[in-house]
């Protein structure tokens, strides 16, 4: 269905280690129509009212404002760890090997506040579902998350929709 | 002029350090009109025509894509160093206390491409200079560069025009 933004979508081998097939979206954003498809079919995507746009540090800010603004929304940032100035609320999500954490403000959202979550690409879902708990411990409603690219075999999608989330991906690359 | 969007940038003391104000623009995306007029008038000033908006990681992401669909344009991504799958070019430049290092993909724009240069702020304006060098190493033709917030007396747009690129803030604070 969206082959054309398939088509778009570089592969490099061995990024960022040995084995892995990477799925490298620079080239589908160099390209204006590609661009301009993504955020409008993630736009169409949406369901009912959206106060506010979670975009997932970094890739995810690519698309985060250019969606919020059609669905005029506003735009709330999920970053790694100590890059927000104010008081922020943390998650922790496992690695492969060791864990990470992401942050937001802790005043970013009003509770009841309607939010989508977007990021470019979702793998085994950690960083994702890291941001709805994260999200939901600030009072949010999250409800569906949005990407560009799914590896279905990677199981992150299916992990989000067991916590309750609508998900939809315009790119899927089985086999990854 | 831009006073409303002014009046949606929250200022943090202490911020990356003691004695440092930080203008956070964190709250002017959380509002759905200051993050629409930021990106109208992002818009509305630049000159011509635009093959690619180029958008430094990682709050230049946020508006990059943004600005780059009304204006039918790409995007192409200036990271940090490492962060890019395929074959890079890179420029080094100075931090208050060593040095960094900014990359793009080799092949993300054909020679003579015009492209807008996009970030949140310029201080220094030492990784703008760095993106502007990098990007015409590159074959780019980089004319203009957009902010939305300038801190002018650090000084940084005055040496990107020195260097022929037309500079447009939204948002001033003289004095920091």
């Amino acid at each position: 269905m969206n082959d054309d933004l398939t088509a778009l979508i570089r592969t490099i081998p061995d990024f960022p280690k040995p084995g892995i097939a990477f799925r490298d979206i620079t080239t589908l954003l160099l390209s204006p129509a590609g661009l301009a498809a993504t955020v409008e079919r993630l736009v169409l995507a949406t369901r009912g009212r959206v106060d506010l746009v979670a975009g997932i540090e970094a890739r995810g800010f690519l698309f985060a404002a250019a969606v919020a603004v059609p669905l005029n929304a506003g735009v709330l940032l999920i970053r790694k760890d100590g890059k927000l100035p104010g008081a922020t609320i943390a998650e922790d999500y496992a690695l492969e090997y060791g864990q990470d954490r992401i942050a937001m403000h802790a005043d970013a959202c009003a509770p009841g506040a309607r939010v989508l979550l977007i990021d470019d690409l979702i793998a085994t879902g950690g960083t994702a579902r890291a941001a709805v708990r994260l999200l939901r411990k600030a009072g949010a409603v999250v409800e569906q998350a949005q990407f560009v690219v799914d590896l279905p075999d990677l199981g992150g999608a299916d992990r989000l929709r067991a916590e309750g989330i609508a998900v939809d991906a315009l790119v899927a690359f089985p086999g990854d």
